[in-house]
Order: C-alpha cells, then structure tokens, then sequence
C-alpha cells in the first residue's frame, strides 16, 4: 500500500486523485493548496499547483517525499527538506473531458533509485506510459507539447474562423485533420509536408494572402519561411 | 453507367482512377497530360494537373463536360468550349499511402443542375461525403486545408527537432497530439484552447524562448500574439 497525499485545486489535482481513488494498493487524500497547515502524512506528496506557487507551497511540507507536476519547472525548485521528485503527466487536461491514464506518459524525474521506484509504483499503479526524463528533457518536452498541441490548436481555430467567414462547415475539414495525424505515425513529420509553401508555388501564396486577414496574414508568412527555411 | 475520362500523372489522377475502377456502373479511362492529342470521349472528363496547366490542357479538351479538381482555381480558369466543373478532393494525398475515398469531402461545382447530377452520380459512386461547394468556398477551404494541415504538420516537424535536440522520443508526444485532435470534434477549438499564450504566463513563455532557435522563436512570438489578440 503507497499513501499519496495530494495538494491542489486544478485540473491535474482533481484527475490524479480520481486516478488513484481507483487504483488498488494506493491510499489517496486530496487537500486543497488554501490550506496547507495540518498536512496529513503520506509516502509521497504530489503538490499539483501553479508553476510559480510550487517553492512556496512545498517549503511549508514536512513530508518525506514532495514531488511536483509541473513540466517546465526544475526538480531544484522544490523547498522542501525532505527529497525531492517530479511526476509530470504529458497531457492536455480540461473538466470538460474525462481522461484515461492508460495512455498518458507519465513522466518521472527522483535524486536517487529509491524513490525513483516509488514512483514508478505509483505511476504503474494508474497507467501504462511510464519514462524516465531529466528536468533538461522535461523542459524540452513541454515546449514540444505547446507547439504540437497549444499552437495546433490555435491553427485550428484559424481553419474555423475561415470557415465561418465563407459560411462552411469546418466539420469538412476533419478527415484532413484526422490524416495529417495518422501519418505522421507511419510517415516522420519532415517526410510528410506537402502544400504550396514546400512546393515554393508563389502564385497560391499569393492568392491564399489576399483571403486573410493582418494576423492570419502575419502567421501564414512566418509559417510558409519556416517550411521554406527548414526543408 | 457513367463514362469518366481521367487525364494526368500525379497522386490525385492515381487515386481518382484507381477508385473509379473499382465502383459499379462507372467506366474509367486513364490518360497521361503529356499526351492530348487523340483524346477518348467520356460524359465527365476530370483533368487533374497543376494549377498552372488547367488553362492550356483543357483548352485542348473536345469532350462535352470537364472538370478540374484543385482546390484554389476558380471554374472559369477551364478553356474548353464545352460545360466546366469542379470535382475537388479534400486529402492529402500521397504516393506512401492508401486512401479511402469513403470519408473524404468530395466538393463539387457545376453551372447547371444536370451537371450538377452528372458529378453527384460520380462522387457517390466512390465516396460518402458529397458537398456542394462554389469557387469562393472551394478557395477558404484551401487556404484553411494549409493552416490544419501543411502548417500543423510543420509544427510537428519543429517538435520533432527539439526532441530529437533533447534526445527525448518524438512518440511521447504522439497521446497528446491524438487528444489535440479528438479534442476539437466534442468541442470548438476556441473553447479547446490551453498553455503559456492564452494564460499570459510571460514566465514560462520567456523560459520557452530561450530553449529555441531563431526560427522557432518567430514561429513560437507570432503564434502567442496570435493567441492573446483572438482571444
């Protein structure tokens, strides 16, 4: 039996306890970040709250074990006495959707074997996706993870607003998107550009120029050199 | 039965033929762009060339009834004396890879509605998502197929190149790009947005900044204005 103690009210604090509320052998409390006298003791304390409330936050935890979420922060950041760990899962989490943990690497960082081991106990115990990453890798990773996912995803809405504006369902541009996934499963992501940009067909970037507007314009550009600059 | 004449050497021509060969009632001939003397007759004759060489090849088309299959030329860009169309394919496509015809949007556009028939007739008989689309729609769909497609791929390149910089596997990203993906069919991508950009969190985007090189930051600078200004 591994006894977590989880602090936060966020997206990530909420979908870990449910996780491990389920999981057998695990013994999971949830305390709010607001409250952080009295603190309960546990095997591993997961504090899953804002970036710039973690030093604060653990320098308070008399625990031994206090590990955080976050990707972009740095083990060290951890004001703990005790040791110290990271246990990032490299998700995007909203309330709307429930999440599966099967798939989700779980991304584990610890100053010593042993409770790098707890941690993969942990992370065992709720999914199936379990690595081992420096906080360098970890850094690197979440950068990865805005541009694959935050900036897609603002491309997407871009797609959307063109949609609505010529009165077309942007529901038909979804097995292109579904494609532009599926391939690159099979196909490296260099391998797999296509379009006017890599074709340097100037004469379409023109005509597509003259639908946007300043800002879709200023994306479209810098979007096309980049292709342009890197294949 | 529906006699269809395909002229052209790329992937689109390929596939279109190889489709219709396949389908009941749809007899297909298959000619090479390079060689438009002598040409068969058909009820539809789709020429599916470069953009550039729809003017000058169709010119050259006796045949009642042509249609083109790009996605950013206008129906009248067709020379040919007969009826002009449009029969516009919305995939990538690739040599690498099979493609289903039953899930791609087949856009159509004719003048006149037994025409109209005529390509509905056509696009039924390979595939199951048939929408009727005029010239001005047919360009925002292109321009938006660029922005979810060719662009979003690139940025996969560019998260690509940081884990290979960090010597971190690309495929642990490849969770969080399905869910970027699933996300946006249940919910519009402006509700779906998340990250540094939307959060104004100029901490992590300083910190993000500093992990790249100059082409990433530009792309990394546009796209986060882009974020803060269309929300």
């Amino acid at each position: 039996m591994i006894s977590v103690l989880i602090i936060g009210n966020g997206n990530v604090a909420h979908h870990l306890h449910k996780a491990f509320t389920k999981a057998v052998d695990i013994h999971s409390t949830k305390i709010s970040s607001r409250k952080v006298s009295n603190i309960p003791d546990a095997m591993v304390t997961i504090i899953a709250v804002t970036d710039d409330a973690i030093a604060a936050v653990s320098s308070n935890i008399p625990n031994r074990f206090v590990v955080h979420t976050s990707g972009s922060v740095h083990i060290n950041a951890l004001e703990n006495t005790g040791s110290k760990g990271v246990f990032y899962p490299l998700q995007t989490f909203s309330k709307e959707r429930d999440v599966s943990f099967d798939e989700i690497p779980l991304c584990l960082e610890a100053t010593n074997h042993k409770d790098m081991q707890l941690l993969e106990a942990l992370a065992n115990a709720i999914g199936k996706n379990v690595v081992s990453i420096n906080s360098e890798q970890r850094k690197c990773l979440h950068v990865a993870a805005v541009f694959v996912n935050n900036f897609t995803n603002h491309l997407f809405k871009i797609g959307n607003d063109l949609c609505d504006e010529f009165n077309v369902p942007f529901e038909i541009l979804t097995p292109l998107i579904r494609e532009t996934v599926l391939k690159i499963e099979t196909l490296a992501p260099e391998k797999a550009q296509t379009g006017p940009a890599l074709r340097n067909d100037t004469k379409t970037i023109e005509k597509h120029l003259h639908l946007l507007n300043k800002q879709q314009q200023e994306v479209y550009t810098i979007l096309t050199k980049s292709i342009q600059n890197g294949h």
